[in-house]
């Protein structure tokens, strides 16, 4: 099988990646054709993970993603470049009625990184449903904790440092261990995990969502 | 914090870890305990990860990430290795109810691997609800695929090459491309990733299950 997935090698978190080719036609099918002419298979974004139920992770998708992302039925995607999407994306989120929240952080490099704290703690009430409308100021802490905004994509550009740590602040609040949370950290990150973002996800202060009902899994349980 | 994980650093899937001190009481809560007297902290097994919905994969548990394990209100287990439980995993099955479907599927190293694809199959069929009894040549594939087995907990020793080929035959019965397949598979082996596996789902033939109806992620849809 000959696939043209267009992923860079790099792992730094320069630019976007570039719009490409105009989308090819994905809904209800996938683009990837394999030795086996009657055959179709999905491309998962680079770095793609579920994180929890309703809630994956990934790196940033280009065209060849989207029949993929298609089938998870997404209700909104949290984006952290601070970079516009290129018009292929935007479109498909607008084809397919998937809210947008992006909150523009800055890709650094170390020993310069300095996450918005700030920034991550909107982004984590979006993931938790705290919050479910652009304008967050207004709904902040009204809302009960709920999954309107799920099925939700969490991205950046390689998913690796700042959705790394959005996922680590999540799992701190899901009261993983940090030797935990760091594994799966490392994980994604691989040869680039940083020791900032980890001490960023250490020292990240939880106590203002505490009261939120946020335990790993709401699988159907028995 | 200071944890103590009890998790061997060597990669190698050579023996399953011991039984290790009796099991801590676990039920409704966590054992690790940070800096804060006050706070709990859940231990989730080394490679732990979502896979889909009600299926999870990671290493061989230790009784530390017990209390984690349940609050998955697991309803299986599928192990992939030829030892047998050490007592204190056998005794949290029993306690929660929790069925086993083990495959001793032996450890080999390179260039001597040979997973065996029967196991293989007969494992991705409880995985995917076609079977879900002991007596597997009884019920496979009279039964309608379903989740009657989730939660389930794939695992082996150390959740990289067992696990990986399992995870990967699923991706592909949910037409992931390979390279995709390959991504997720190097993210959890890391350096120790096999050509071998790769190769192994590459070849694994799932014309037989195609009929199965899984498509990734039965997450709640709009």
């Amino acid at each position: 099988m000959k696939l043209d997935k267009s992923r860079p090698d790099d792992d730094d978190d320069d630019t976007c990646l570039s719009a490409g080719p105009p989308p090819p036609p994905f809904a209800g099918g996938a683009v990837v054709n394999g030795g086996d002419c009657d055959e179709v298979y999905y491309v998962p974004p680079f770095n793609f993970a579920m994180v929890d139920n309703g809630i994956f992770r990934s790196g940033f998708p280009d065209t060849s993603n989207l029949p993929f992302l298609q089938t998870l039925g997404l209700r909104s995607v949290i984006y952290l470049c601070p970079e516009p999407y290129p018009e292929s994306i935007s479109e498909f989120l607008e084809a397919n009625g998937i809210h947008l929240f992006q909150f523009g952080i800055e890709m650094c490099k170390e020993p310069f990184v300095n996450i918005p704290a700030d920034l991550i703690r909107e982004a984590l009430k979006v993931t938790l449903g705290i919050c479910y409308s652009k304008i967050l100021h207004l709904c902040s802490l009204i809302c009960p904790t709920d999954t309107r905004n799920h099925p939700v994509l969490i991205h950046c550009k390689r998913g690796k440092h700042r959705t790394g740590c959005l996922v680590g602040c999540l799992r701190k609040l899901q009261k993983w261990c940090l030797s935990s949370i760091f594994d799966e950290y490392q994980r994604f990150a691989g040869v680039k995990a940083r020791i900032s973002d980890q001490r960023f996800v250490e020292l990240f202060d939880v106590s203002s969502l505490k009261n939120t009902p946020m335990q790993f899994s709401c699988s159907k349980k028995r």
